[in-house]
């Protein structure tokens, strides 16, 4: 039976959602069963240990929050971070900027180290003030910054902090899949994803992964995390043998994680990264072709989200919603300080191809003929 | 193209998820797209206005968490308390014990007014709390406790509310789509439900509303609300016209809400209410000849969740696992001070129906040879 409502599909090539492909929303539609039926904790046991590989880590504690990326970035900090706690975290674009306010609403002492967006934050700044706060709980970065497809390096950081008391905290919602994460070698503590972006599943999932030192600081807390939905010592207990019911998790949105990790092992991560690298290198040289401004600081673009301007100083607005309109075709704009300036092309999971990036292309010449 | 993995189907007969009827999952499985296409805006603002018919108001501020009915559940409480304030909860169940939880760990003074699992909470008594806490910022109940089978009485209740400054809040994750929950009628300041109850959809929105009382609150808070990603205020700004970017709404899973509360109205809310009001006492009778004993107070039994304690003794655990490995029908184990002892079957959205009844019974009269 169908369901009463059409849906134009588009070519989701925005910062995310990126295009679901068909055997991942056939998994969606699968038949809901329990959470705590023997079938669903076994789904739910494999997406965990799937999660393990894509983030290149042996933590025990991998599994997805019931929420979108968003969420698991609050799970992230509320979990590891007790008011008063010091909180240093790199800024350089809006989600930076998000970890500052979501550190700030439980109550850290939130130290934001600035750069300007579409650069890097220098690694040499943060291990600065890593120094300088020697008591700091959490160092966050954001690897993949979406909101100006910046690259945040991550080695120098992980190094410095390693030798100290303080947690490495990623937010790699647009790494996961696109990019070497690499949780173990690069010593980050606390790192998460979104299903949205590089995996290609729906939105509606924030896979995450915790150390054994951040999970011996959840451990050890002196307050609750203030979050039971998120409280990761409710949740181990519910993950781990005992199932001991927390809440009723989103059964069909794991069907699709399921469906798209698979997807992911059988073409291999590193081909899966080679294949984003690719195409978004050939999408970028393209659009500097055509006369288009890149965004990001040389030599730490993402390939995967390419912030570009458009040429001759056109309004990105019009032109966006004609690319929807004509084209079927969805980028999306500028967030924060790069509003109004420019696009956001995502070439992400099932998108992430030579054929979507030429289609794109075409779309392009279309809308702004070359001279 | 298909999914990789088998699901072998169960007859969900316990506590949610409920049977999740083809056209739901076949809205699940349409083409992803963008959170801002004005496709999906549509379509989010379609959800909205039905969300309003089931919960029978015209509060504005009424739309569906990306998170499960636990994540509404924060989001009500988050929203409205700001720490140090003096919350009033009447516990008789799992769930409330949660809202106590749940308010302490965001720093509410929280009053809990306890009665016996299995009983309602006297209005009488949250009244004479109300009365001794006047200065209380909300006053907290379970509309249809889903660990016991009880129904709370609300309307006193809420007549007492309407002359105060304290806040209504209405836990209707059981109830929605099963039983009238009228938050206009009644004088409900903030309400949730689930979407794996009696709307028979999967698992992963949380319906919520809150009444323009509660929106003032909310607007002139002294602090910010601990929670980003649950933060009314920020909700709103994506919600309302300028569809301000927040987070990555669960695309596909709006789709399957958008179908359920279709549904709902094809039927007609009162039809559904009464659908599930004859299934569920013909099932309690049938329970009651076969020596089961029911768990909830006579008078105040929720028609879409019964618990009822095994006859002669008997253990739940294996009689529950034998049910679902030999019929496919999953019910629910006990929670809390009801472990063990009881099972908890619930009659909810597609599995209430005369049919399902009768197929438990043969597995029950299977399970359990009536002497």
């Amino acid at each position: 039976m169908t369901a009463t409502f059409p849906i134009e599909p588009r070519l989701l090539l925005g910062p995310g959602p990126s295009p679901v492909h068909p055997r991942i929303l056939d998994a969606l539609s699968r038949p809901t069963i329990g959470h705590l039926d023997p079938q669903f904790l076994a789904i739910m046991d494999e997406v965990s240990d799937r999660l393990r590989r894509v983030f290149g880590t042996k933590n025990q504690m991998t599994f997805a929050i019931s929420g979108t990326g968003s969420a698991a970035m609050e799970a992230a900090m509320a979990n590891v971070v007790e008011p008063g706690d010091s909180v240093i975290v790199g800024v350089n674009g809006a989600f930076g900027g998000r970890l500052v306010d979501v550190g700030r609403r439980m109550g850290a002492d939130v130290v934001a180290v600035e750069a300007e967006w579409g650069c890097i934050v220098p690694p040499e700044r943060l291990i600065k003030a890593l120094r300088a706060h020697p008591d700091a709980r959490v160092l966050a970065v954001v690897h993949a910054e979406t909101s100006t497809g910046v690259r945040q390096p991550l080695e120098e950081i992980g190094a410095a902090v390693a030798s100290t008391d303080t947690l490495f905290l990623v937010d790699a919602v647009t790494s996961v899949g696109g990019l070497p994460v690499e949780v173990d070698r690069i010593g980050i503590d606390v790192c998460y994803a979104g299903t949205q972006k590089c995996l290609g599943v729906p939105p509606g999932l924030g896979p995450i992964t915790f150390s054994p030192r951040a999970m011996e600081r959840i451990t050890t807390r002196r307050v609750p995390c203030q979050s039971f939905y998120l409280d990761v010592n409710l949740l181990a207990a519910y993950l781990r043998e005992e199932r001991r019911y927390h809440h009723t998790a989103p059964i069909n949105m794991f069907y699709a994680l399921h469906e798209g990790l698979a997807m992911v092992e059988e073409e291999g991560l590193e081909a899966s990264w080679q294949r984003h690298a690719e195409v978004g290198t050939a999408l970028q040289e393209a659009l500097v072709e055509r006369g288009f401004g890149l965004f990001a600081e040389e030599g730490h673009r993402l390939p995967q989200l390419t912030s570009a301007i458009l040429p001759g100083g056109r309004e990105e607005g019009p032109l966006r919603s004609a690319l929807l309109e004509r084209h079927g075709i969805e980028v999306g704009g500028g967030l924060g300080s790069a509003t109004g300036k420019l696009w956001r092309v995502g070439l992400m999971g099932a998108g992430a191809t030579q054929d979507t990036v030429e289609r794109f292309l075409e779309a392009i010449d279309d809308l702004i003929p070359r001279r």
